[in-house]
């Protein structure tokens, strides 16, 4: 230990199949960074007792007297109430509708634990460590399965009115004739740009020509299913049917982050999650409709770009959140 | 006077064709309200002096001592740099580009002196007197020729980057084949759902079918032009041409609109301007497509409403900016 003053902080990201854990220095540092797999088990109530386990573990298995850690950051996925620190609805987790998680985790862990979204941890952790670094004013947006957001302005996460700030997956992009959404609305973003959204427009366009041998058919036909990855991939290579369902999903996407743009002129917008691994692919093409979208003076200032801090950015953001309220 | 201690603040707003000023209590009640000709001699060098003799006047018309007047806040239609106080661009007045109003205010009052752009002002106004009261997360929409707005998270305007924030007017809602906008992009919102935009889109109407007797042709044959208050006094009778401009202009507001909420889901938007003058038939036929594309929780937390400060929203707010800088 360089510095027997300094105190850490833990950073958690707790996800449906795994739970992501990190000693984090003062300055970012990520010092130990481990995951376990989510317990399940009773409604998800094992967790908090699962995470305190595990940080007294490595505590003690460094060496660390008990005053090193000064608090405890946890991202959960859903509907975080910020102020009484509760988790309204966690569709992947097991818990009961409002879990108070801040209050579980402090009395498992004896420690001061602040919480939020996971999408907004992760927007955090790009503003401190990551591509959006030194941005005041960062939108993050995650793009997998589904698309979620965390929206920075003036260095705090934006939570809005009932907490539901940051659904940009939700923006509507097809008013009309638009496909279904989980959400219940129509027409959606994440209808059409999520890995789930591409999926979809491609197993529609192979299904609609059968009788084609186009790459996208091809695989199709050989596999029976096909993932964004694999479309992205022929995407690149030139095939055609790929690059239709391509370029259809980054024009909606890059309409959508002009139109937040337009809306915040942020610093920086980051991309990140499963489907921002397309990596230069998919920025440059949406660099094309983002900056034929976006006002004169939002695209003189406002900056497209990838994630950096991959799986980390989640630990990182809700350490930065212990950081700023205990340190 | 009621209380000899109590200092007052001015709020100025200043437009293309008049200066509005007036002395405002600290608990935003206004005391005095008048208005000047904005006089545009001299490339509006003689803008910050009119203001200097102006309250100057006043503050010895009502017998107040020196010291009573504490700050000075002003909007001013353009781009401003809230940080160097420097107006970028104001093309409804003649000033040269970057023109360092805070600065000739200064020199001009021998006060302290806040400026910000005239539609976040009145998004300051409506929050702190109108219809945003209480509300910490506002977007304050003004349509009338053109559309701007101005948006508040945890009661501070948001400039963005480059001060760009806030151009709800150039979101893009018509991706493809949209009309071209004074911005220089197309389908922008403004291109719609303006004032200019509803004419626009009427006259087209009744330019292709010239033999027709309803409402809006005959109207348009009678006067040879029309204006958005013209078309909404007849979309109200329920004439079937001018129902359905107003129809298509309201969907993409209602969309646009939803959209902003659905990415900062704020505790209110407000929509101001001259086009608001449409009142309950705008906000009804509004709330509708407005209910129909925000997100579940968005639609329970943020509500739509109709300015209520009207041309004092302005004033208003650039006094709340003096008052919460300099008091």
């Amino acid at each position: 230990m360089m510095n027997g003053e300094e105190k850490w902080v833990v950073g958690i990201d707790i996800g449906g199949t795994a739970i992501k854990l990190a000693f984090i220095r003062p300055q970012g540092e990520m010092i130990y960074k481990w995951e376990i797999e989510t317990n399940h088990l009773n409604h998800g109530e094992e967790i908090p007792n699962c995470i305190a386990k595990e940080i007294e573990k490595k505590r003690l298995e460094l060496g660390l007297i008990k005053g090193k850690i000064l608090a405890v950051g946890a991202g959960a996925p859903g509907s975080v109430d910020v102020v009484t620190g509760i988790v309204n609805e966690a569709i992947n987790l097991r818990w009961s509708h409002r879990y108070p998680l801040q209050q579980k985790l402090e009395d498992a862990c004896q420690l001061p634990v602040v919480i939020d979204n996971d999408a907004n941890c992760a927007a955090l952790g790009e503003m401190w460590q990551g591509a959006g670094i030194s941005s005041r004013n960062l939108v993050f947006v995650t793009i997998g399965t589904g698309i979620g957001s965390g929206i920075i302005i003036n260095g705090h996460i934006v939570h809005g009115a009932g907490g539901a700030a940051g659904e940009i997956g939700h923006v509507t992009v097809i008013p009309v004739g638009g496909a279904l959404c989980n959400c219940g609305k129509m027409g959606c973003l994440e209808t059409v740009a999520s890995a789930t959204g591409i999926v979809r427009q491609a197993t529609a366009l192979v299904s609609e020509a059968s009788a084609s041998d186009d790459g996208l058919s091809t695989l199709y036909k050989q596999n029976g299913v096909f993932s964004a990855r694999d479309i992205f991939e022929l995407a690149k290579t030139g095939d055609y049917k790929a690059n239709t369902v391509v370029q259809t999903s980054l024009s909606h996407l890059g309409i959508a982050l002009a139109n937040v743009a337009n809306t915040l002129n942020p610093e920086t917008i980051v991309i990140g999650g499963g489907v921002s691994r397309a990596g230069d692919f998919l920025l440059s093409q949406l660099n094309l409709i983002f900056h034929q979208h976006a006002f004169q003076s939002v695209k003189e200032t406002t900056v497209l770009t990838l994630a950096s801090k991959g799986n980390d950015a989640g630990v990182l953001g809700a350490a930065w959140l212990a950081k700023q309220q205990y340190m």
